[in-house]
């Protein structure tokens, strides 16, 4: 099933009210009124599905998707969003050549020997269609990153490859947005990735049940040009071993968001690099989820 | 004034009771007492506080501290909590010397030209006296660092140096307790910083009027031996820089938590490296502030 948050700015949780969307019919159905029941947001169901989804099925008054504002599926993280540096062999090559690289020393080192992790602010979480603002005066260097992102459903610690996708709830889409000179300047990356909307997620959840995660095509494009074009199947470092990494030492919850490494194709792999200029459009697409576009302002 | 969050678990939020402390006089005066009001926890308070603080004053009946349970002033923060690295210049030396620091690549580049910034997960927050957890398994390479926490107040992006410390609310004192070999395999620091128990906190907020964190003695003991001993003066990037250079891309916000690096001293520092051992108590006292105590078990 597919998950969304619809725009409902009135709520008192700022949480929006979540829907069961059909996207190919255009139609969305509030889980409120499906089960009868208050679903207070996302994360609300991801706890409580379990318990819920016999219930939840398309029944009942249907919302026209098109007139609908969607919110990114979780608008507003509990906490930062964890994501993956060079997680595919090309572009950690590509990453490393680029000078950007301030976690490899030169190109023995480029393909790591364990997950590279750091984190964006919840804040930095926009929806399909927002703009990303463009950072005038703090950066010239804006690139794209198309990835895969995992919610996690059932929490826990030390959660072993074996049993990690019993904690994964679904998989949506994830711009990681990055300002190069002060991901590279900063050498740690949380600066340059948690600019106010460098977060671009969604268009909705599709639950764990409905894709094999370990082989999808992504791709990415600027404009018109396709930029990224890669499958699941070549991360170096697939979704058990990431959870199983994080988890050893790090309890994951319920809502958790994992954004698993970009593929070759960012406008640093160029040479010269093509950052993204003010009016460029970037749009992600996914198999098995469908489609993410935001424009640089 | 001193503001502390006491232990309220039966509260719907979580967020515990804030009360203005006197730690000399063993006394505490909860808010919501002193104002006839609702006060929703630390972050409401500072939220509110431009429009409350006339009204706070000792006043009312009083708690005895010590038969309080006294929770880290943000038990919750809303976000990962925003580390400096590298920011004293003797500790810049020792951490490079260690091996352990993927930021740089030999000794000509161990102090940072730009303030090195990274997270912890707001869940590894713990109160004074509570345990750290020994993770076992997982990493034998546990170090303590003493550091000042800034409290911000007013939120804002773009926030000038000139302006800075007119968005600062207070300080408190943080432990950023670190997996040594999971900091230096990872390159990107989040992972070992993040583990569960890995940030005391507290035991206090002290607000920004009552210290001048330009010059505050910074000292830490393992069990009753002096490791660290410091002064703020040596920052090498000091508070109103943080601020400007993570603004400039971030929307800081009320109640963000920002560690501001830890002076030379730490387990790393020493030849062959003293590690904490099961049982070993870290102690912290900031001038102005107060201590910071947790054992590891």
């Amino acid at each position: 099933m597919k998950f969304a948050t619809l725009g409902d700015m009135g709520a008192r949780d700022g949480q929006g009210k979540v829907a069961l969307v059909d996207p190919v019919a255009g139609t969305a159905w509030p889980v409120d009124a499906i089960l009868g029941e208050r679903v207070a947001g996302m994360v609300d169901l991801i706890e409580r599905y379990g318990d819920l989804k016999a219930r939840i099925r398309p029944t009942g008054d249907a919302i026209d998707l098109s007139s609908a504002r969607i919110e990114a599926p979780i608008p507003r993280p509990a906490r930062n969003i964890m994501c993956v540096g060079k997680n595919y062999f090309d572009h950690a090559h590509e990453f490393s050549r680029s000078g950007f690289d301030s976690s490899s020393k030169d190109k023995s080192d480029a393909i790591p020997e364990v997950p590279i992790i750091f984190t964006k602010v919840p804040e930095s979480v926009i929806a399909d269609g927002d703009d990303i603002r463009y950072p005038e005066g703090v950066s010239d260097s804006i690139d794209y990153e198309a990835e895969l992102a995992i919610i996690i459903g059932e929490g826990g610690r030390g959660i072993t490859k074996e049993r990690a996708l019993d904690h994964v709830w679904g998989y949506t889409i994830i711009n990681d947005v990055t300002a190069r000179d002060v991901q590279g300047r900063h050498k740690q990356w949380f600066l340059g990735k948690s600019f106010d909307t460098f977060c671009p997620m969604g268009p909705w959840i599709v639950t764990a049940d409905e894709v094999d995660a370990a082989s999808l095509g992504v791709r990415c494009w600027v404009n018109d040009e396709l930029r990224q074009d890669a499958n699941t199947s070549d991360l170096i470092f697939d979704i058990p071993t990431l959870i199983e990494t994080i988890s050893a030492g790090i309890t994951l919850r319920p809502g958790d968001v994992i954004a698993t490494g970009t593929p070759a194709g960012v406008g640093i792999g160029f040479n010269p690099p093509r950052y993204l200029k003010r009016g460029d459009r970037v749009t992600i697409e996914i198999d098995g989820i469908g489609r993410l576009t935001n424009t640089l302002r």
